[in-house]
């Protein structure tokens, strides 16, 4: 509040000041912002993960819950910040963050936030955000026109058409997931005769109306867990949410998925949506999509894909065919803030037919009106920020061909990587990258061997010896901050389906060399030694197992 | 994607480039950064609503749907930008922008906005944000103090405990209230015996389970359109939210709340909530909280207080009684993005009881593993930014007392106005406002006595026309962009509960002067007289009701 002042008292004419726009490069403010910009830049510049300290002490700064009674000066705070705040925030752009998908950001995005921040437009409707509306609405087709290539006919008479809407922009994949089942599970349960819809009379009415047990949406047994949340909220119930099987790539198996809908049917449960995912967030695995739709078509079922992340691999003219039937889906969740390089707040959720969210369409008196193009009378959320301003820049800037060398060298660093660690006689890879994501694990050579030969019961034992290694590797690595590998659970064929903890790599950040990777499984190497009673504990199972 | 090269074509080099930090201030980024802060500050600077161009021709520079197949040079797309967007965008900060919600920014969160930009922390996960997890608790802690007043020692034991939640940070007010909503229903329908709760197994079988024909929401009649939003995405139906009469002052009547219960029940119709607005859309009244509160604990209805706009007040010492009874609240939405200050997208909702939000709380493999502190496990949202990092700051900056400056000139403000519009003859005060929200409609002297003598066929008839006018002022007063106020229909007793079409205005921007309000209604007062032969049809109706 004092940026431009030295005293510290609380007036309105300070506050006045605050809201108005600074005068000239010699501002107090000004100063500011590049002294800002220069800490943040050497922050963006180490290539470290994060600083060594215990969250609990990182608790401690921010343990106070009273709002202050005195105002600080701008640069006070900004020097508190910098001190408390950026220096134990975690480095998602340094090279050597491998384990989720959130990367480093093109640097030009940063000036141009300031469009977006400074505005300060509100796109759930025209009147607070006139241009950017229409620049809303073109991203959308953008993405649909990715996704379903129709032609420029299809997208000049739906793309701007006040009662129609090719999507929603959205906060995340969360979000577009839920919009997305929102959507299928009111068309699903429509009006009809005397019932008047389920998003008017409830589901409770719904299910009696058309006689249903059960509702259920169906996916592989790797689908987000966001989806159980989705099924929580709409009301269908996490056991609404059926997993079907996988086969040994991750995949879902489509004869599974035959079946289940028959069963399911049989009980008089609907199966009113499947989901296909472009890209599991566990192992990157992307269902067989064709072989789904037609299921879904011989079923009536809403055929919805989850691509949060891997979506942008559309992008791409040498790896699309691995997302083959994308174009036959509902409806098609993408996440710009994953693959497409966006900062964090950008999902979308795009929708085959340009009517298919008259399901969910809703009005107001002040705003959203019958008629208007309000965005906001197709969206779950309702106030929202300019985001999609960002994706339109990106797509101008960087264009699909810098995109498709984006999503290129990352599939390609993956498969280099595998095989690197393949070539390695103590790491064993888990699941192979189908896109940039792979999952593997440490096990010493002696002990592989000693799997080859252990009995049912020997082999679990040995194996939950190795997960705890795995998470006291994966925990210790992430502590030491100089790279950040994650970690998750799944049940390899190969392991009888045991649970098995596996180290998982994500490969986005176009920085992240093949010499980086190689220390990334040193240091793990290394790390495995702090371990000896645990290490000797695995060792002295090894030699029993050999020696019986 | 070239920023710092001259050829325009597409390599792996230059997009390297692009992920790199551009060094020392003669980088060409960081020229392009200082020349969008003079344009932005000059577009900002610039006392207008906005540009006068048809929506459609904008449209015309965003209707191509092919992404690019040829990269920009960031200073060419910023220009492009500037030109097509920034300057057909709505000057929010403007202070003749007095129609909505959204308003100007205190100056200082441009800079500081790029902390959050450029460390693109994820908050889903510790493993994203690190030390962005407790600002963000902390953040929750302050907002849930405003309003339940607890002690240190709560703080001490909740606000960063793993297993528990004080509220979720979200995108925005709808978020918060089907978050809200969401918990409540689950806490409503919760296991019991062999039922596992609706959010294992849906709502159908939760009604069957309970004996239940239907479930209820109230609220007044004069709650916002979202709720209907979240009734249908939970499955209640829209028509399960019931809305409630209000009394003059367009707060809920609280007997006819009562009675609405008791009727429902009668039903078989489980009311498992009661919403009270703290500051309601349209016309800014505030819900008699504490009789509310009062008959939910006598019911066992879950209290939720959607204070978006409103709870801001809190802040006030002045002027926080306004909203007593909130501290008796189960849950209650506030909005930053409101009469907070901060930039679109920081919407809150707070819960009494650290526990309340069990009820929804979820679980995965690779993140929010149960004992951790991601802040994912309770939120409805995924991945999400550090949006809370703009709160902490404007609470530190402005603190308590600025903010208290500032809603209490916002409510003095619009108490003048309401003062000056009834002192104008041709001005009609509509609703009174309690906060800074009022509305008022243009009727000239002899329309006001002739409808003292109409008979009700005539009032009917009179009020229409007058309808038509004020819609003819409201949209030709935004086109002409000089300043805005917005529109809403409210069905005011004084007018025998008809459809009126009212001008609507929100004085939350400190920099809007008498002065300026002055000149809104003298605009107004003009632009009547462009419409002749609609004045001459209102005149001639009034005119024959005199004769009459």
């Amino acid at each position: 509040m004092k940026s431009e002042q030295k005293t510290a008292d609380v007036s309105f004419e300070s506050l006045l000041r605050i809201f108005t726009i600074p005068e000239g490069p010699d501002s107090t403010l000004t100063k500011i912002d590049e002294e800002l910009s220069r800490n943040l830049n050497k922050f963006l510049k180490e290539h470290i993960v994060a600083e060594e300290k215990p969250l609990r002490e990182i608790e401690k700064d921010f343990s106070n819950a009273s709002i202050p009674e005195q105002p600080e000066f701008v640069s006070d705070h900004t020097q508190h910040l910098l001190d408390t705040l950026v220096s134990h925030s975690v480095h998602t752009s340094a090279p050597s963050f491998i384990g989720h998908m959130t990367s480093a950001l093109p640097y030009f995005l940063m000036p141009l936030s300031k469009i977006m921040i400074a505005l300060n437009q509100n796109l759930v409707k025209i009147e607070t955000s006139k241009a950017f509306t229409p620049l809303e609405r073109q991203v959308l087709g953008m993405l649909h026109r990715l996704i379903y290539s129709q032609d420029d006919s299809f997208y000049g008479q739906w793309m701007h058409s006040a009662n129609h809407s090719l999507g929603a922009f959205c906060s995340g994949g969360t979000i577009a997931n839920i919009t997305a089942l929102w959507v299928a599970r009111n068309n699903a349960l429509r009006a009809q005769g005397d019932f008047k819809g389920v998003e008017k009379e409830g589901l409770f009415k719904a299910m009696k109306h058309y006689g249903y047990e059960g509702l259920a949406v169906l996916v592989s047994e790797r689908g987000h867990y966001s989806l159980k949340k989705a099924a929580d909220v709409l009301g269908i119930g996490q056991e609404g949410l059926v997993a079907v099987k996988t086969d040994n790539n991750n995949r879902i198996c489509p004869q599974a998925l035959q079946e289940k809908i028959v069963e399911l049917k049989a009980q008089r449960i609907k199966p009113f949506a499947v989901i296909g995912v472009a890209g599991t967030t566990e192992t990157g695995s992307i269902d067989p999509l064709t072989q789904i739709a037609q299921i879904c078509q011989e079923e009536e079922c809403h055929f919805h894909v989850d691509a949060a992340w891997g979506g942008a691999t559309l992008m791409s003219n040498n790896y699309r065919h691995l997302l083959d039937g994308v174009e036959l889906a509902d409806s098609v969740t993408i996440d710009a803030h994953k693959q497409l390089y966006i900062p964090m707040g950008a999902g979308m959720v795009l929708f085959k037919q340009p009517d298919a969210m008259k399901s969910i369409e809703h009005h107001a008196q002040y705003i959203l009106r019958k008629g208007s193009k309000d965005l906001g009378s197709h969206t779950l959320e309702g106030s929202r920020s300019g985001m999609a301003m960002l994706v339109y820049a990106a797509m101008h800037i960087i264009s699909r061909p810098g995109y498709e060398l984006l999503i290129d060298q990352s599939i390609e660093k993956a498969k280099f990587f595998a095989n690197h660690i393949e070539q390695q006689a103590d790491f064993e890879l888990v699941s192979e990258p189908e896109l940039c994501l792979l999952t593997y694990r440490y096990v010493p050579q002696s002990i592989q061997e000693a799997f080859t030969q252990a009995t049912e019961s020997q082999t679990e034992k040995l194996n939950e010896l190795l997960n705890e290694l795995t998470m006291f590797i994966q925990k210790r690595q992430r502590e030491t901050g100089k790279s950040f590998v994650s970690r998750t659970r799944l049940n390899p064929e190969r392991l009888h389906h045991l649970n098995t903890i596996v180290f998982r790599v994500v490969l986005a950040n176009p920085l992240t060399s093949c010499d980086i990777l190689g220390s990334v499984l040193k240091e793990q190497r290394e790390i495995a030694k702090q371990a000896p009673k645990l290490m000797a504990k695995i060792e002295k199972l090894a030699e029993q197992i050999r020696h019986s």
